[in-house]
């Protein structure tokens, strides 16, 4: 196993995040490089998606850059998986913003690539207020967190535009009510779309590579 | 059901939280209110947790506030279970600090009870970050959310006195290993306790209540 080089990236100093994310969507636009990024609360399953969604993505150019506050343990599994991965530490910030995306996608190397993944650091608040300059934004809520989270947690899901409902291979253990939770996160979001998987079995995970695909494939006519 | 009153609570204008919780300690300290702070990701089961309390409660003078960025699903069950309880809106922030925390006692009455419990907003990072004037922290993570919890969000762990590792009764359906969640969280705190509880079928939940009498005596003997 390689040594896994830790990039600390820093919050930015100016106040204008909106600004500073379009111009990162600009500069990726130019490489063809799209920037999709993962939220979730701590434990959803972010990286065992990621890797249910490695078989869908061979023959493609693509990076993932790990978030978290400490440790190194979600790099190392996608490295395990073969995919190339950087691991960020945010100094203990709860949310990456567009200045740290761009350290990141900087250390990357992204214009190498077709794809890149950004997993957020796991926070079902933070993260939402914060435009990273992705081209699109994807939540993961897990059966066991329950279906009332939109409700809870507006914003994240307002913000949104997939919604992987992972862990449904154990939906007969908890009370979890699938037509609510559609219910609920259109409430907040009528445009979302729901998808639900169980990256373990690798259930569902074909749908979630067709959205992105589709949604790669829109951005690329885009003007 | 009588209807629900939203108390929007505001963030201190001071800067310095530390002051503020240790002066809302002391005025708790003169009434022999014990103030218990619950934090866990969303879905984690703080709520359930605390519904799972409420018969081992009985006779005792004692009060829940519930703290969330939306909605007042959980207020609505606690009362539902007989429980005295508020509901503090925090206006989109992810945590309480010590001033939003006066802010809800005050509006309790918190002088009337032996026990008042604030159910913080469902984050495993931010809360972490404010002392609200709480005798005790408490965290709950839940078996789904994984047993490497304590090496991505260290100072939850840090700052916590207790770690309920709730809904042990679907162990088996999750790669969940406990001696490997009890050595993680021992890494970033040796003195955690450490309870294992099912909120939902109630085991363990005496020995919660046991802790929690405890932790009441030794703060109503101390200077």
């Amino acid at each position: 196993m390689d040594e896994i080089k830790i990039i600390d990236v820093k919050a930015s100093i100016f106040s204008d995040n909106d600004r500073e994310a379009n111009e990162l969507r600009n500069v990726l636009k130019k490489s063809g490089t799209f920037l999709m990024n993962l939220m979730s609360s701590p434990g959803s399953g972010k990286t065992t998606t990621l890797k249910a969604l490695v078989p869908y993505l061979k023959g493609m150019r693509w990076s993932v850059m790990e978030a978290d506050i400490d440790s190194e343990v979600d790099t190392r599994t996608m490295r395990q998986a073969g995919v190339e991965t950087i691991q960020l530490h945010t100094g203990g910030m709860c949310h990456l913003d567009a200045e740290m995306t761009r350290q990141g996608l900087k250390e990357v190397g992204s214009d190498k690539y077709e794809l890149v993944i950004l997993e957020n650091v796991g926070n079902l608040v933070c993260p939402a207020e914060f435009d990273t300059g992705a081209v699109k934004n994807v939540v993961i809520l897990s059966v066991p967190e329950g279906d009332d989270k939109p409700l809870k947690y507006p914003l994240m899901f307002e913000k949104c535009d997939l919604l992987i409902v992972n862990k449904i291979d154990v939906m007969s253990c908890f009370d979890f009510d699938f037509d609510q939770l559609k219910e609920n996160a259109a409430l907040r979001n009528p445009e979302i779309e729901v998808i639900p998987v169980s990256a373990k079995t690798g259930e569902g995970m074909d749908r979630v590579a067709e959205w992105l695909f589709n949604e790669m494939k829109e951005w690329g006519k885009g003007e």
